[in-house]
């Protein structure tokens, strides 16, 4: 099984389909696609392939700067979330660590090569998902070194309230515990978390934010994400072991050129509001299947009905639709599928194939 | 200073220069620049940046294994040859490594990280820094885990004929030694090399060969790069360990769409070989310039002059030509600089200033 969504290549080979027919519900990128400006700011500036990246990133990291209302000190780019995830792994080496669970699978993997013994904090279908936050801060003071927040989380997009999270990172410091706080889905909740939740919770040191560029604005193929830390000292480590150039010229454009588009930012969240509210209600009206109710741009799903996980991405897979099968979360199991949210054409397209099943 | 050349960014800044007026001597990229076939592929499939890429990079690895002339199983891609180098580092986790020096920095970097011992075998000046291979030989006697050889190499251009690289490769290989050989520049010796030396090389499972796009190709802003290893077993730990994505899907592309494009290839290699040669005997005859005969795409120069690589580094930048001041590269000094290869205008453009230096 693949550990991640998105493996249209499998598909493509397996079934004989191209790239254009595969309906992708299983990886969680903006149906809007892939910005215009963005396209032509790459046809206009093809010649800066032939240029080393900037080691700084200087005019990325202030674009970055403008867009959360924070100084480039505090800013540290990369390949992706991803790469940052297993540098702060790799530098911190923390001994344990709570995870909240299910959670993203890359951050047992990053702990785990980092020697970290893992403990999961289990979030309840129950409480749809939500963490009882007292519940969790009782565990806290079982002494784990960090704590790595999803919020919203994947694969329950359940979403967690600042001042919550805030509660958490206080009483996390004042443990000299550390968050992870990972924060790449949030713009679907709303854009103005991108800045207001920096000013919230930059107090703390012990905070290490990371944000993508990768779902909001549709570039998973370019690679860009980025990580808010308020300890100097931590920042130097990066620096030094940081290898150079993992962000590429385009993604560093991507990023100048994305973060100030203002209409793209409010044509992605009126889209995706709107048909997240559409494909929730419809799929709750499916007698066998039950959603949850989603905050990010896509929705955890229990299937009440015999078939597996499996069993539904393989009939769907026939018709050229891709799911994610969510069995191999943490916590999970063969009952759970994970639907993004796409445009109307996408949602009915996969609306209807669900009807032909039930 | 910079620990490696290229940094145009810091130009601009500090004189006001914008990067399209930077003359670039101190990056050793192909003066023939981006391929046009690339641009248009780039153009003509925008839309693969909102797909993740193949996280098995299968279509990639097929087209390097058909112009290296091996099988896909002993190919491993990577976010330029440099993320190859750290993952290498961090996996093998060396107690020991010889590298061959002056040599490329980011080896030292990588095995430091990786807690390995370093040591230099020393290039002399007075051989035009090629090893005595017979000394080397004696020096791994005393038992490292890893050597390391960059060829050509880098800052020096100096090369070392594949016969006499396959004995170094031999001899490791009976006392159970590692050897770490980065071939980034040896399509500018010789295209034929890039599959000849694979076929010579690969019985031998104790070689890690690294390859780069990015030098005669032109496009470090786009990073790609690779590794072939015929250790089944280490290129699992490979696999296991590294992150995923890293690749982004244009230096996907720009691998399947260049690495087949021969004509671009073939007129590299005589654009830069005239340029070479016109370079190196122009230089050579400057009294206070000593270059050294160079194979790849750039040459090392000593100043026999009373100013230091900084002095001329300097009087040059403010004439917007940046050059490599060699100074820290283990076993040079403040006489070194390293010139790229460009094309006849921008050559003459360097000659000229120095004409008037001296």
């Amino acid at each position: 099984m693949d550990a991640h969504g998105g493996n249209i290549y499998k598909l493509e080979k397996e079934f004989n389909i191209s790239k254009e027919d595969i309906v992708d519900f299983s990886s969680n990128i903006n149906p809007l696609g892939i910005s215009e400006k963005l396209k032509n700011e790459i046809i206009n500036n093809m010649d800066i392939l032939q240029y080393y990246p900037d080691p700084e990133y200087n005019d990325l990291k202030s674009a970055i700067a403008r867009y959360i209302g924070d100084d480039t000190d505090h800013i540290f780019v990369g390949n992706g979330a991803v790469e940052l995830i297993f540098l702060y792994a790799r530098i911190l080496k923390p001994e344990t660590a709570l995870i909240l669970s299910p959670g993203f699978i890359e951050y047992s993997l990053a702990l785990n090569h980092a020697g970290t013994k893992i403990a999961h904090y289990r979030l309840n279908e129950k409480d749809n998902f939500y963490p009882d936050i007292q519940g969790l801060k009782k565990e806290m003071e079982k002494g784990y070194e960090l704590i790595v927040i999803c919020n919203p989380n994947n694969p329950t997009s359940m979403f967690i309230e600042p001042e919550a999270v805030l509660e958490i990172i206080s009483f996390a410091d004042k443990r000299n515990q550390r968050v992870l706080l990972d924060e790449s889905f949030i713009e679907f909740v709303d854009p103005a978390y991108a800045s207001s939740n920096i000013s919230l919770f930059k107090k703390y040191r012990n905070v290490f934010l990371l944000r993508s560029l990768t779902k909001f604005f549709a570039i998973p193929g370019l690679r860009l994400g980025y990580a808010v830390s308020h300890d100097s000292g931590f920042m130097k480590s990066l620096k030094k072991y940081r290898e150079p150039w993992t962000v590429n010229q385009f993604a560093d454009l991507a990023g100048r050129t994305l973060l100030k588009d203002k209409d793209y930012i409010s044509n992605s969240v009126e889209l995706v509001s709107k048909e997240k509210a559409f494909l929730y209600s419809a799929l709750s009206a499916v007698e066998w299947l039950k959603p949850f109710e989603p905050f990010a741009n896509f929705m955890l799903v229990k299937l009440q009905a015999d078939l597996t996980s499996a069993d539904l991405k393989g009939i769907l897979q026939k018709q050229g639709i891709l799911i994610r099968d969510a069995s191999n979360f943490k916590f999970l199991n063969n009952k759970f599928v994970r639907f993004a949210v796409k445009n109307r054409k996408c949602n009915e397209k996969l609306l209807n194939a669900l009807s032909n099943i039930g």
